[in-house]
C-alpha cells in the first residue's frame, strides 16, 4: 500500500499558469441538501470554492439559498427539484458532485435519475452520503460518467455487501475492480482505491471526528479534480490536504470543525505549491 | 461545598482517542426557537457544536432554518412543529436540549409532551428556559430519562416554590433530590447540585450579564455529557469552561457575548486538554 | 459649549458591579426595518448589544428576522407591524428605539401610534430617522416618555422648521427647550443639547460618511442609556465612543464601516473603563 | 499604450474632506441578481460599500435580501422586478451598476428598459455581464447616461462583432469610440480605454481567477466614480486597486476569492492615500 505524504502532495500542487482564466479551472455543480440538510452542500461547496474551482454552482432546496448566499456569494444556485433546470445546468459542468444534505426520499431519487440520464463519458461524478445508499437502492439508468465515490466504512458495506469486519484492502480492491470507480474509504486513516492502487492516508485526527467532514471533503475533491490535470494526484492531494488542515488546526483546537478546515485551504495550498517534488522551499 | 477549579477542569478534558469516530461524541438534538426566539436555539446549537459534539441537530421553526445554517451549516434542522419527525429523531439522540427560545404557548407544550413521551431512560434530558416553566405548569407525562436542569434563580422559585430570598444550599438540596435531577442554578457564582455533592463554580464575571448566555451555557453542558463518558465532570466542565472562557474575555472586553465565548470553545478546550490533574502541561 | 473629551468619557465608563445579572443593565426595544431597509434597523440592534445592553428585541419586518438573527443571535424579534405584540413588548422595556428604516408610508405611521400611546413616564424614547419625520408630520398622541432625538441637519430643520443656514447654537437650544428632549445633532462636529448645556463632540472624522452611520449611533445611545444610571454620561460617553472608534479606524482604513466600528465596541469600552477622571490607569 | 502603476494610482486616491457628509461620497445603485445568481449582486455591492461610496442600495429578487443584509447591513434594497419602484430610485443615483447575476430573460430585458427610458445625461450608467447581453441583443431605448462597460473577451465580442483572435488595440480603440464609453476590458492585464488613451494594467494574476471577480469589479468601479471628483482617475485606481489587492493575498493563498478581496479594499485604499504623486510617505 502507497502512503499519501506531505513531499508527494507538495510536487501534486502546481503553481497556476499565467495566462488562465476562471474557465481553466473547472466548473462544478453540486447537488444537495433537502429542507432540513441544507448546511451539508453549504460546506460541500464553501470547500470547493475554497479549493480553487473555477465557478460553482449549487442544486439546493430553495429554503437554503439565502443560507448559502449569505455564506458563500461566490456560488450561484438552482432549486434542487427542478428537474429541468438540473438537466441543462449539468450539461456544461466538468464536475458533479452528488449527495450531500440529499435525502434519501423519492425526490432524492428522481434528481439522482436525472443526474445519471444527462451525465456523459467526459464528465466526473462524484457520489457521498445519501447519494450512495440511492446508488445502490434506486434503479437508475447506465452510468456514462467517471465515477468517485467517497464512503465510510458503513456505507461502503451497503456498496458492496461486505460487512465491515470482514473489509480488507484486497477484498476492497476487487470490489472497487467491480465498480469501476475511484474510491475514498474514509476511516482514521482514509485509503484511496485508484486503478491498481492502493494509497493510505498519513495525516488526520480524533478532533476531526464531528459532522459535516465528509461533505467537506467531498466538495475538496470536486474542486480538485476540476482544476488539476492529472485525476490521481488531485483526489490524493485533496484526501490528504483536508486532515492535513485538521492536524494542523488540532494543536490548537480540542475539535476542529469544517469551517475551520474551509478556511485554511487557500493558504495553505500556497505553502503546498511553493516546493515542488525533488527539492525544498523554492 | 466542592468548588469547581481549573486544576480540577484539566482532569475532565480528557484527549480525544485514536479510532474514534464522529459517532464516539455523541448525538444531540435541540428543541427551541420559536418564530420571535430564534436567536437563542441557535447559540446553543453553536455552542453545543464548539464544544465537541459529534452530530448536531436543532428542531426550530421554519422561519429559523436560514439563520441557523447561516452561522452553522455543521447543524441539521427539523421543523419544530412537526411532532412525527421529532418523535423520530429522538430515538436515535443521547442528548436532547429543550427550551432556548420555546416560548410557552400551547405549540411548544405540545413539542414538550412529544419529548416527554418519546424519551427513554437511556437518555440525557437537558432543560432550560421556557421549558422549566412548562416542566412545572403543564400536565406532562412521567419523566423516564435523565434530567439535567439548568435554572436562574427565579425560574428555580417556579420549580420548587422556593421565593429567592429563601433559597439556601440546604433547602436546595432537598429540592433537588425530590426533583431526581441534576441542577445547575444559575447565580453570579452558578451551583451545581450532583446527587450528594454541591459544587460552586468559582470563575464568571459581570461582563457576561447580557441575553444569551444561559442558552450558551445549555448547549455546552449537552455537548460535554455527549461526549464525556463521566456525566458529573462533563456538567462541572462545561459551567466552568464557560465562565473561564468569559472571564479571559473580559480582560479586554467591557462586555463579552454569547458568540465571543462560542468561538472561544474549541482552543480553550484544547489548552485544558493538555494539562493531566496531578502534574501541569505535558 | 463644554467639549466632550476622551478623559471626561473614561470617567463616565464605569465597571460593572459584581453581583449584577442581565437585568440590571436594561431591556431596549429597537422599532424600525421595514422590508427594503432592514440593513438600518440590524446595525441599531448590534451596536446596542455590543454596547453592553442587558437584553435586546427588535421590532423589524419579518423578511428582516433570518438576516437578523444571521447576524446577531443575541438578540430576539417581532414582527414591526403587529401592534397587539408590539403593545405587550414596550410594557417591560427601559428604552425603545424607534426609527432605523422605519420608512414613512401608513404601516409606520401606525407602528409610531402604537409606541407613543403605551410608552410611559418612565421609559426612555430614542426617535431616529424617518421616525423624527413621522413625529413632525402625523398626528401623534402626546409623548409621556423621556425623549432623546437625534436628527442631522436636515431632520433638525424638519423638527424645528429653521433653515440649516440659521441654525446656531442659541437658536437651537431655544428649540430644544421647547422640544424637551435630549438632542444630538448629528454634524461634522456632533452637538449635544442636554438641559441647559451644549456640549460639542471633539470625535470623528470624514472616513465615517458612509450609511448606517446613524443607525448605529442611536443603537449605541440606547444600550448605553440602558445601562448605566447617569443618563448625561450615558449620552455623552456613547457619542464620542461611536466617533473616537472611528478615528482609531481611520488611522488604517480608508472608509470605515458601521459593523467595523461595531465590532470595536466591547474592547473599546473596556479601555476607557480602566481609567477613571482623576488619574491615570487603575 | 499607458500603463496603470502603483505611483499613479497613489496619486489618484485622494484624501477625504473635513467637511464632507456620506452626501460628497454618491448614491449608487446596483441592479441584478435573480433568484439563482444573487451571491453576484452581494459581491458587487458589498466591494462598492467597502470602496466607500456614500449611500448604496441594491435592486435584486426578493429572495436574495436576507443573504445581502446577511452578510451587508450597510446596503438598502428593493425588489427588482417592481419596475416603478426601481424607476423613482434610480432618480436620486449617482451611478447605477446593471448586470452582476441578473440573468437574460424576458423581466431581465424589462428591468434593463426602465434603467434606459429612466436614467439621465448626469448620471453614469456601469454594465457588466448579462446587461452587456441584453444591451445588445434588446431592443432598447436610446441612453442619455454616460456609459462605462465592463466587457470580458466574449462579452467584448458580443458587443462588437469581432472575433476575440482578431481583437487587437487598435481595432478596440475603433469601437469604443463607436459605442462612446468608456471600456474596461477584463482579461489577465486588463484594458482600459478612456476617450483617446489606452491603459494597460499591471497588476493581477491567476489566483484570481475564480467566479465573481468581475461583480467585484464592477463594484468597485461604481464606488469609486461616485466619489472621486475625476472620472478617469476613479476607472484606474479600481481597476489596478482590484488586481493590486489580489496580488497581495496571492502571496499567501493559492487562490484569492472576491470576498478575500472585498475586506482589504479600506485598509489598501488608505496605505495608498498616505502617498502623494511626486513624493512618498506623507
Amino acid at each position: 500500500m502507497n502512503k499519501i505524504t506531505k513531499r508527494k502532495v507538495e510536487s501534486f500542487i502546481t503553481e497556476r499558469k499565467k495566462d488562465s482564466y476562471k474557465g481553466t479551472y473547472g466548473r462544478v455543480l453540486l447537488v444537495g441538501g433537502n429542507e432540513n440538510m441544507g448546511g451539508a452542500i453549504i460546506l460541500s461547496a464553501s470547500a470547493c470554492v475554497h479549493s480553487g474551482a473555477g465557478l460553482v454552482t449549487v442544486a439546493t432546496d430553495p429554503s437554503n439559498h439565502a443560507a448559502l448566499h449569505s455564506r458563500l456569494p461566490e456560488a450561484m444556485c438552482l432549486p434542487l427539484y427542478d428537474l429541468q433546470q438540473l438537466e441543462s445546468m449539468i450539461d456544461g459542468m466538468d464536475v458533479i458532485v452528488v449527495g450531500p444534505g440529499l435525502g434519501r426520499d423519492q425526490r432524492a431519487a428522481d434528481v439522482m435519475k436525472t443526474v445519471y440520464e444527462t451525465i456523459d463519458e467526459e464528465q466526473i461524478l462524484v457520489l457521498d452520503g445519501d447519494a450512495i445508499h440511492l446508488h445502490v437502492n434506486e434503479n437508475l439508468p447506465p452510468l456514462k460518467a467517471e465515477l468517485i465515490v467517497t464512503p465510510h466504512l458503513g456505507e461502503w458495506r451497503t456498496l458492496t455487501g461486505v460487512p465491515i469486519d470482514d473489509q480488507d484492502v484486497e477484498l476492497n480492491h476487487q470490489k472497487v475492480k467491480e465498480l469501476n470507480a475511484v474510491v475514498v474509504l474514509k476511516k482514521s486513516r482514509t485509503e484511496v482505491y485508484y486503478e491498481d492502487e492502493v494509497w493510505e492516508n498519513t495525516a488526520g485526527n480524533p478532533a476531526m471526528a464531528t459532522g459535516g467532514m465528509g461533505d467537506t471533503l467531498a466538495g475538496m475533491i470536486a474542486g480538485f479534480v476540476a482544476q488539476f490535470e492529472h485525476k490521481k494526484h488531485a483526489v490524493l492531494a485533496s484526501v490528504y490536504l483536508h486532515s492535513y488542515i485538521g492536524d494542523e488546526l488540532a494543536r490548537h483546537q480540542y475539535v476542529t470543525l469544517p469551517t475551520h478546515i474551509i478556511e485554511q485551504i487557500p493558504e495553505t495550498m500556497k505553502t503546498f505549491a511553493k516546493y515542488d517534488s525533488g527539492k525544498r522551499f523554492v
